[in-house]
């Protein structure tokens, strides 16, 4: 437990990389399968995953992001996106998956594709959007994580133009929309973020006990 | 890496907590650090975590999340709130947090500041609670995986009337939304939730490399 905890204390928004360190496949898809093993609501997996490898689209995904070292400098850079394609279909998709997967009638399953369409048609189609981002969150929370405890190093990236990101990667044709990036890898010595010490509130002004 | 993967392999939404079993106080404060530890935009922190144990408000908030056994019957629950006090005078509290650990002045944090205080106020009032509110989910991310990592159950929990919770926990009185519940312990051996195979879709389905 304690190791646990000082991977999260030792881990930071990465600003500089080590551009001559890559990760390994084994490290790439442990990452990959901490996307996939993520949890969210109903199980749905309302979203996707871009690793994008390509130099031209890192490129243009940098000035996208304000110029930010980290896209091309990173040694793995993902676009985490929702879906925009939250319907019956999907929702029929996944119930025939866990059919399949767990060897049980679809009709056995009809109680919960109802609550999940229900719960799906109760929203506006702005609230499934924030609905899917925030799941979208889970999964970064996970990715995040997984690089602290396997000593991989991370930057989470909020700030960038979403319209141009969408863009570059023709997200439209795949039905889906940018929700937050992250470029992995491992920290430079010379990153000077490493250095400075972590500002967290303390416990007693986040914790609240009833 | 094996293990890593294994553990999130075995988490699931533990339906059926053993009333029996409770965790240690090293096991509450482990999850607590996570959630204290957890990456937010900027550090920001938006958000608030109550930790609810008095028996009558559980009660009263498993009515408010459907009746749900898992509120009564976890060993720890948590109530993931967005604060509604995202402000000047919050931003500057941070920044005076920074001051002081970094020992460095405030002036040469007055970029930082600004570029909080406009992101913030380029936001609609809503925007930001949608904004504070993926924040929660980061949080809820790392509690969700902190868990796993070290043997304890969890069940991530969406679906409550969230008027009703933040009315019993007069959440108002403390500038407060309560965004996602989560119970935690330790699954029943009985909880027939656990002998179902985990549904997720194929790497082809969720990662697209470009």
């Amino acid at each position: 437990m304690e190791e646990y905890i000082n991977n999260l204390k030792n881990r930071y928004a990465t600003k500089k990389f080590d551009v001559s360190r890559k990760l390994t496949a084994d490290q790439m898809q442990l990452l990959i399968n901490t996307l996939i093993l993520a949890p969210s609501s109903f199980g749905l997996q309302p979203y996707k995953f871009i690793l994008v490898e390509d130099a031209q689209l890192l490129e243009k995904l940098r000035e996208a992001c304000y110029n930010q070292p980290q896209v091309t400098e990173s040694s793995m850079f993902v676009v985490l996106c929702y879906r925009t394609d939250i319907n019956e279909k999907m929702v029929d998709n996944y119930i025939r998956k866990i059919s399949e997967v767990r060897k049980v009638s679809e009709e056995s399953l009809e109680g919960y594709r109802t609550g999940m369409l229900k719960a799906i048609e109760s929203m506006s189609p702005e609230q499934v959007q924030t609905w899917a981002s925030r799941q979208v969150y889970i999964a970064l929370g996970f990715l995040l994580d997984a690089a602290a405890q396997n000593k991989i190093d991370a930057c989470p990236m909020e700030g960038f133009n979403k319209d141009s990101v969408d863009e570059i990667l023709s997200l439209k044709d795949y039905n889906l929309k940018s929700s937050v990036c992250c470029a992995l890898g491992f920290r430079s010595s010379e990153d000077e973020a490493a250095k400075r010490s972590k500002v967290r509130l303390e416990e007693q002004e986040l914790v609240i006990t009833l």
